[in-house]
């Protein structure tokens, strides 16, 4: 590729970026659009004053940016939580990083690179890409050196941020813990695997368990239900009563109307079965949440409350049972975070669904490369006007041809890469994880792999599926492949910043999606009330490893292939900005009702550790292939030292975010004791894990999980969201059973007189 | 080689291993050999009326092997202790197993090999043993299904059995652990890594912190001294001694005489030093253990005591502090297996420590490669012949021809192999462990490691570097590699059972390097008094891994070589008298002072596992290679079935080996505080740790740590057994170096006068 393509790629995302930020600068002051951008609370307060000026909503403006510096970091941790804040965090790790890559590189290495044979240079646009890499360096040169102080530098560099980093969030996550003034979730313990009994119920037998071996610290204990059975005939009734309102749009209650869509895609809400409710046992289940009304229905599992947080810690910790599948003890997420439909699991499943998930991943990530190959057939025109000789003609234009190589190939790839996260988001679902938060960061690493392997080595490897085993068949070949291959690669991943990096930013901020699915609801499906549960969570799994990914391509190519550094800075620039937006703001766009407490952390410190390595590696080989022994061996001190690096920190942080400090939780206990507000604070734990809240309609328990709306319909979710209505939780089977034939004869009888 | 030249091989050892166990069988009766074979106190009792029986001494007898039979399971459990039960276990195991196999595959396998290809069979004896491998069969044929069928057999009997020995030792370690009365180290936490302070000394600092945050269940704590000065005192002292003593044989003082040896190879005795001893400074020492005598020399660690089992284990759980590098807990070990010497390192280094001992591991196994290629080189007798041209004449005739390519590469190996257990035993020294018995384990797994790699896989890839190398380079290859070279080697393997096997235990049985010492110590060096501390405890970590590798060997070769089996069975239950005889007379070869409580079985079941994969891969080679993908494509079901066992083992077994179940302790806890034990056991529990035992002549503090007596002297335990001596560890620092000056002045003033 030359420069020119380079330029025009950069200049058509240049053009979208700015077209769409000014785009979202205007949209963001229609008042149409108010819950596409700040959700429902702050619609409802600023809505009003806004359709007076009507000049200024026309206008791209900047305020927005200036609004995402002016938040402090305090803020956004008291708004969006400590999640927002490490992604944020590490986003300024590697602004910080890669600024110091980029003086050093582009004054460094880059001249170095240029100059680096005695050859004629060509007019600048023109010249090809590849003289601004280290192939152009000649065999033995003596100026090696200079790259094996670079990436020295880089590596202590990055070493010493992200220890700095390591460290700040190791002490924000306690402050998290210690703050966090009567969580539940530190009193609360979730038991496994309770043991069937034939002489007790299940009920029975957790809490004789726990009187008898936690006497002193055990407060109380609430069973998971299983809801199979319930949940069928639930959706049943639903489907039923779905059919029978189509029809009957406005005859029967005119209260239940307009929910007839959320039924399908969000779940139930409370008031559409207004026909059998009953207040006199909605109060007997919001008094007794542990009660067991339906005894056939305990599944083994249960949330035991403790009286301090650190008996809960204890009980967490410690082995219960002679036998490790019983009784099997984890803290309990917090309320909101609990991953209901995932409770029931028996434990004993659980080791197998993890292997067997690991493995349909595996599976997933070699299936992926078909679409892969493609796109690297793309680049190679000659095949493709093989192929589709219709092209030849449109493809001998210059612009299209550099569009074709320089930017269809990653967009192909990104639009491919747009079913991955949903579809390890459903694979982590079935491993069976108790929280949403568990849920989320597993697929966070799913993503994580796929994208770098798929993105990067198989990229590199060039494509082929049979080039690729031959890689993995032989490892110690593999510095030198990627040697060879990574810097012949370095014009794509520029274009990759392009596209994957600029743009997705750019449509991150505007919410294509949303703004797409606004429109749909208003003006095709008419839906007029603005719906709180389509507020969708941040979507981590999804950008922690594209920014992870960059931050990978950027340490690889960095004394490889400078050029890729300007542009990743732009990138990291830029999405500071937005992400700071998008977080700082809390309801605006996201819904941060749970989080994993600072956890994705130690994922974006091992990534980057593993980018280091493996760029030191690729600098091992291309130090071996341009014949310079002393600058190959001073790599492998470097390798090591980064490597007893890690483990150090692995060793001094990494426990902190695996368990809570007994002192901190001790130190709670007793201040909390001492002021008197425990009573107060046992009290409300009673009542803080409900499986069936008694008033779901003010509560966002739906998340959807993508970015892309696509997946936003979460069958589990609706499933617990199904369950949650009061009016039929109460209700013994039978009963169900007569409503459901009740409903569908209405039905059956509607629709003969109904006009087909 | 020929059937003839196994059949020389094996005969010769079955004429050493019969001739040196009714040695054995006369030796132990002689009355001179009773503290070789039996240790002192059985001696003591039994001796006397030995020698009235003077020709029964000396005809051989196989009553040892009755009464070795007799013991049951619990008779050796409670005088051997638990390790002795798990190894003995593991050998029933591969009795248990290699029967099953040795009759499948001798019956089924080995005709089917020998008629394998349409050819004329030679006089039985001289025909090569290759005709009994599956190197015979032909390519395609039908016949392979039985193999496959075979190994399938295999595989489901292995993992059955080990899934019911896993369950049996599970229980049995629950059992060992609930019955042992009032164990301390149950209520005793090892702290390390206490923060030093300017304000209070460590002593204070424990003292706060535990009242602080375990007030309710702390009951006291004893600190961990430093003991580097005062140990370099008492080492220069005692050599000025020992030199002092031998020069005035009787001149001195009469007590201390026969100790001299003792002091330079097994610790000093309390007598040795006579001439200052002082019992007001001893009951001092006595009465206030945790009393910091030397301030300057306290440590940042301590033991740490509660007040019931179930606080010190939940003490030891959780995770302290929130720097994670401080007040780290881990459960004590029994008071005769702490490490003392290691318990002063700083808890930062070691992890650097671990790694480093990780490498030097690493470093050593491939450094062991040179001694192997040079056996290798032994086997081709061409090459032989060459360098040592006068050896041409002996090689000639069959029988030293037979000998050398049959008997002596295994001999030298063997040979070679002497040394690895006590230089991984001091690998694992440097690496910190708080214990004995984790020492024992770490190096237990260190050999295991080792000699998989050394002696099968080394072999197998013939021996030279760089072939390793590239089989190493190329794991996709790995499977069809080993399919053609295992068949190739498994004469070698035959006649390494037959030399390593049989004949090791022969020598374990006679105890050849004890009785030797013994001979020495008597008629060269004339010590007559029997040294109770030169008895050593058992050396799992160089039977563990033999015994392991020869599984190895056996489930490798099972299918293709199946004539290893027969050998093997026979080495099992050879093995299994003798360890029994072993390890059921307690105090009669081992003292077993510390053990650690069953956790050698999960190397065990790992290592077995581990062997049934290769074996399964390996034939997945052999089927590749013979052309019969039917039967190759069966094996990877079986693979994965195995694994996914593993998987199921790991999960339901495992944890119980390395924690406490809260249950058992809580009973026992409720159970003393009933039976109103608990106060005694506090009482017993204040002086169950002292670092300095005011009374060392009566227990057998040294264990050496090998078999081969050669590593007997172990400097670290030396150590601690100096610092035992209490008359000196009262003294302050200057009181010594006047003893050490007026030592060293007698012993020049010696010397000069001294006929030299």
């Amino acid at each position: 590729m030359k420069l020119s393509a380079l330029l025009t790629s950069a200049g058509i995302n240049i053009g979208v970026c700015a077209l769409l930020l000014s785009l979202y600068s205007v949209l963001r002051k229609q008042p149409g659009n108010v819950n596409v951008y700040f959700g429902r609370r702050l619609a409802e307060e600023h809505g009003r004053h806004r359709d007076s000026y009507v000049l200024e909503r026309f206008v791209p403006s900047p305020s927005w940016i200036v609004k995402a510096w002016q938040y402090t970091e305090e803020e956004i941790l008291s708004a969006a939580g400590l999640d927002a804040v490490v992604f944020l965090r590490a986003i300024v790790f590697s602004i910080r990083i890669f600024s110091i890559a980029a003086v050093i590189c582009v004054f460094g290495i880059l001249p170095l690179n240029y100059y680096g044979q005695e050859m004629h240079h060509d007019h600048f646009p023109s010249e090809s890409l590849d003289v601004y890499n280290i192939g152009n360096v000649m065999e033995k040169s003596r100026w090696l050196w200079v790259h094996c102080l670079v990436l020295y530098i880089i590596s202590c560099a990055a070493c010493t941020l992200l220890y700095f980093e390591y460290k700040r969030i190791a002490k924000m996550r306690q402050i998290h813990i210690t703050r966090s003034p009567a969580d539940p979730s530190h009193f609360t313990v979730l038991v496994r695997g309770v043991p069937k009994s034939t002489e007790e119920s299940l009920n029975e037998t957790v809490r004789h368990f726990f009187t008898r071996y936690h006497g002193p610290s055990y407060l109380s204990h609430q069973m998971v239900f299983r809801v199979g059975k319930i949940q069928k005939l639930m959706s049943n009734a639903e489907k039923v009563y779905k059919k029978f309102m189509h029809w009957n749009a406005t005859a029967f209650d005119p209260r239940s109307r307009p929910n007839m869509f959320r039924c399908g895609l969000c779940g139930a809400t409370s008031n559409s079965f207004e026909l059998i409710r009953s207040q006199s046992e909605i109060s007997a289940t919001k008094n007794n949440p542990s009660h067991s009304y339906l005894p056939e229905k305990e599944c083994a599992a249960a949330f035991v409350f403790f009286k301090t947080r650190y008996a809960a810690v204890v009980a967490s910790k410690v082995l219960q049972s002679s036998n490790p599948m019983l009784w099997v003890t984890n803290l309990a997420p917090e309320p909101h975070d609990v991953y209901w439909s995932n409770l029931w699991l028996p434990y004993r499943q659980l080791w197998l669904r993890r292997i067997a998930t690991l493995l349909a991943s595996i599976i997933f990530m070699f299936l992926f490369l078909i679409p892969v190959t493609f796109v690297q057939g793309l680049s190679q025109l000659d095949q493709l006007q093989q192929r589709l000789p219709f092209l030849k003609g449109i493809l001998k234009k210059t612009f299209v041809n550099q569009i074709v190589t320089g930017y269809l190939p990653s967009v192909i790839l990104q639009l491919f890469l747009y079913t991955v996260p949903p579809t390890m988001m459903l694979f982590s679902t079935v491993e069976g994880p108790i929280s949403r938060s568990g849920r989320k960061k597993s697929a966070c690493t799913k993503v994580l792999y796929f994208t770098i392997w798929n993105v990067f080595f198989v990229n590199v490897f060039s494509g082929s599926v049979i080039n690729q085993l031959n890689a993995i068949s032989s490892p110690k070949d593999i510095p030198a492949q990627l040697a060879k291959a990574v810097p012949r690669q370095a014009t794509f991943f520029i274009t990759y910043v392009l596209t994957s990096g600029w743009a997705s930013l750019s449509s991150e901020v505007m919410q294509l999606f949303g703004l797409v699915w606004n429109f749909l609801k208003k003006y095709v499906f008419r839906i007029k009330e603005d719906d709180p549960a389509s507020v969708p969570s941040f979507p981590y799994h999804t950008e922690i490893p594209r920014v992870l990914l960059l931050g990978l391509l950027g340490f690889t190519c960095s004394i490889l292939a400078p050029l890729i550094l300007p542009f990743l800075l732009v990138y990291f620039l830029l999405g500071y900005v937005v992400y700071r937006n998008q977080a700082s703001n809390i309801m605006n766009v996201y819904c941060s009702r749970y989080e994993t407490g600072g956890r994705m952390w130690p994922i974006v410190h091992n990534t980057t550790i593993f980018s280091l390595v493996l760029a030191q590696i690729i600098a091992l080989g291309v130090f071996g292939l341009k014949e310079s022994p002393v600058a190959s061996g001073f790599m492998i001190p470097l390798v090591i030292l980064t490597l007893l690096f890690n483990e150090y920190c692995r060793q001094r942080f990494h426990p902190l975010f695996r368990n809570f400090p007994a002192q901190d939780l001790i130190e709670m206990d007793k201040a909390d004791e001492q002021s008197g507000r425990m009573e107060q604070i046992h009290e409300q734990l009673l009542s803080a894990y409900s499986q069936f809240p008694p008033e779901s309609h003010n509560v966002c328990l739906v998340d959807g999980e993508g970015t892309s709306g696509s997946n936003r319909k979460d069958e589990s979710t609706e499933l617990s969201n199904d369950l949650s209505h009061p009016t039929l939780v109460g209700l013994p089977i039978s009963r169900l059973r007569q409503v459901v034939t009740a409903v569908s004869m209405i039905v059956s009888l509607q629709s003969k007189s109904s006009p087909m």
